[in-house]
């Protein structure tokens, strides 16, 4: 079957050595998964269209205008640093796979069918996860856009330009464009639903025993930037009682976010961190930390972080140090389309399953597009890891159950 | 007063627009900074010699030999990431400035008196403290030292190669002093004693009301590489219970290191860490944090390596991560020699004070010579920082000190 041959090919793009897939957005990899991307979509004829900030989407039936809307399927291609092979080219590798299953059975869409790869979804160069369906749906200005930088202070703009022609849209782009409100409504109307398949990053559908799985929505998330700052100094001359040390002040708030999301069932995470001048005897001036914080319902999420932030606070009163809390990336709940869902499912006993991870199809269907999920099984429910790991077997059903549902909405 | 003019054309030197400096060894920076240097001894008619470490000693009245011993003083021009103007570059400048009012004095020295800038104190770039000192007195082989690498992975020998001729010694050299006994006698033989001059990195002389006191000897201290090795995973999906995070066991440990050293009156810091894959979204694999910890004597620190790495290895089997504790640079006790001491002391009111942290001083007091310090008072107190201060003129009391002391040394 096709899918294997394609996974074959996306396999060795951006593998480190020991396993691992470092496939991060507007670099020389990104290159390689593009080129692979559009072999794929020339070897079915479909007709690719990449936006103005790296997005792409494979035509088939045509490309989708306001006047005849298409059907939207699909995920993307960038990873987490150090991530797995299929959170992400899963969903596009079984659109285009869906595709071939749908010309064997003789279908002929009534209306276009894209296959969409969408950029920077992880936010591991830029850190704001979905940048790239959020800024195609207005749900970021490219003015808030222009502010950003990696980790290396490289401009996102600078970064664009090593692969896109027009980064952030040319001038003219710009007079039309340049509300998002007016982009979300240009691109909303090509689009009449959304259907992303992915890899499941729990162990919801081993337990329940079943390959293949659709989503019910997605839990409020955010991402919020800690700063602690203190006062350099010398680590072995420095008195205890004298410092003002940013470190101890992060390391008990990394304790209490745990803590915290245990007590109330929720998921909060300090996994990347910053230290100046991070010298083996220095005391630090600074430590940043990022708090990736989930819960079931905003109201939960909001009292999470509020907490962490209280406790932090009081734990930098008796550091003597000091502390800033910056919202960098924060998502409301997302519940998908209820119709869509049904429809999808019927006739199926696949179970419907909600998510703390974000995806593209949250940012899709806050921007008004009916959107669905389906999962596939993941045996050990790690992601985020070079472990993460999904059956061919269960991949090949969900490429069927991808099919079946695209040829519902297609008929 | 030449102090003034030479501290003028150092100052620029590896200073970042906010005002800390970045003077690590083997770059741009410390190319510039031999360059300062060769400049002072020039204007002395002073000889430079370069050792196959990075060293640098410039002679007056001949250069040292083991029939002619000479007599040593400096520091060295390296900083931490991030540092001050003063630890180091102070003694330099401060012998340089020496040798002139040695000479105003019309002092003709009866034996070499050479102005010593040791490369890498700081281990900012190679992580190991004293690397120069270290190596040319023997306390290192060079081939520990050639399994150095700095964090962006450049071998010791290749940043070395970027400033010296023979990084590490010729084949020839290598037959003769690959033997670092070998290497230790003919260093030691040359070297009749050292007297370093430094900035204070504590408030002992604030306290004291002096500018200028002497140094009793250097507490114990070393560096621990701990690495900490967890599970990677999604920080959305993942169940705060099915985690193996060894961020938190890190962070447990940074604060009983705290808590350790705050009972016994001992030093210890968390100031470096590595995260992998350190992603906003991911629970990190790995996490690699360096203690820098110090105590008055060698049982008290060896007790409070212990202490902290036992509970950090008891926090480690409640989260289900793994712990590896690796003594980086361990150095002994250090008591400078009591009679240059007294002889430097003998007519003056300076206060004898004990200090924390590592100096040249101390390897050279560890390989045999007979060794003595000075320090200069520091307002605040402040060291590795961009805040480390001294008044002016402290740091010309200091100069007539060093002057007087060397005097006495000479005739």
């Amino acid at each position: 079957m096709r899918f294997e041959a394609m996974w074959k090919d996306l396999a060795p793009l951006g593998r480190a050595a020991h396993g691992g897939y470092f496939r991060q957005p507007f670099t020389a990899v990104d290159h390689e998964l593009r080129h692979w991307f559009r072999t794929a979509a020339e070897d079915r004829s479909m007709t690719v269209e990449e936006d103005d900030f790296g997005n792409l989407v494979a035509w088939w039936g045509g490309v989708a205008t306001a006047e005849r809307p298409g059907l939207l399927t699909g995920s993307h291609l960038d990873s987490v640093l150090d991530g797995g092979a299929y959170d992400g080219p899963l969903g596009v590798v079984s659109a285009f796979a869906a595709v071939d299953l749908l010309q064997a059975r003789g279908v002929v869409p009534i209306r276009p069918l894209g296959v969409a790869a969408f950029a920077e979804e992880e936010g591991s160069r830029f850190g704001v996860a979905c940048l790239g369906s959020r800024l195609a749906t207005g749900a970021w200005s490219w003015e808030e856009a222009r502010k950003l930088r990696d980790r290396d202070g490289v401009w996102l703009r600078d970064a664009m330009a090593s692969v896109l022609a027009h980064p952030g849209g040319t001038d003219a782009d710009h007079l039309t464009r340049r509300d998002p409100h007016e982009r979300r409504r240009a691109w909303v109307a090509r689009v009449a639903a959304y259907v992303e398949l992915h890899v499941e990053q729990g162990r919801d559908l081993v337990e329940r025993g079943a390959a293949v799985g659709l989503g019910s929505g997605i839990w409020p998330h955010g991402r919020y930037r800690f700063d602690f700052t203190g006062q350099a100094n010398h680590a072995g001359t420095t008195r205890m009682e004298d410092r003002h040390d940013p470190m101890l002040t992060y390391a008990m708030t990394a304790l209490a976010a745990n803590k915290q999301a245990r007590l109330g069932g929720h998921r909060a995470t300090f996994g990347r961190i910053e230290v100046a001048p991070n010298g083996t005897n220095a005391v630090p001036s600074r430590v940043t930390a990022w708090l990736d914080a989930r819960a079931a319902t905003t109201p939960a999420l909001q009292e999470l972080v509020a907490t962490v932030s209280d406790q932090a606070e009081q734990r930098a009163g008796r550091d003597g140090t000091a502390l800033v809390v910056t919202p960098e990336s924060v998502s409301a709940e997302v519940t998908f389309d209820a119709a869509l869902t049904e429809l999808a499912g019927e006739g199926h006993r696949w179970p419907v399953i909600p998510t703390a991870a974000g995806h593209d199809a949250g940012v899709v269907a806050q921007a008004g597009v009916p959107t669905a999920m389906l999962f596939v099984r993941n045996p050990t429910g790690i992601s985020h890891s070079p472990d993460e790991r999904a059956e061919t077997e269960d991949c090949l059903a969900g490429v069927e159950a991808l099919a079946d549902v695209l040829e519902r909405l297609l008929r």
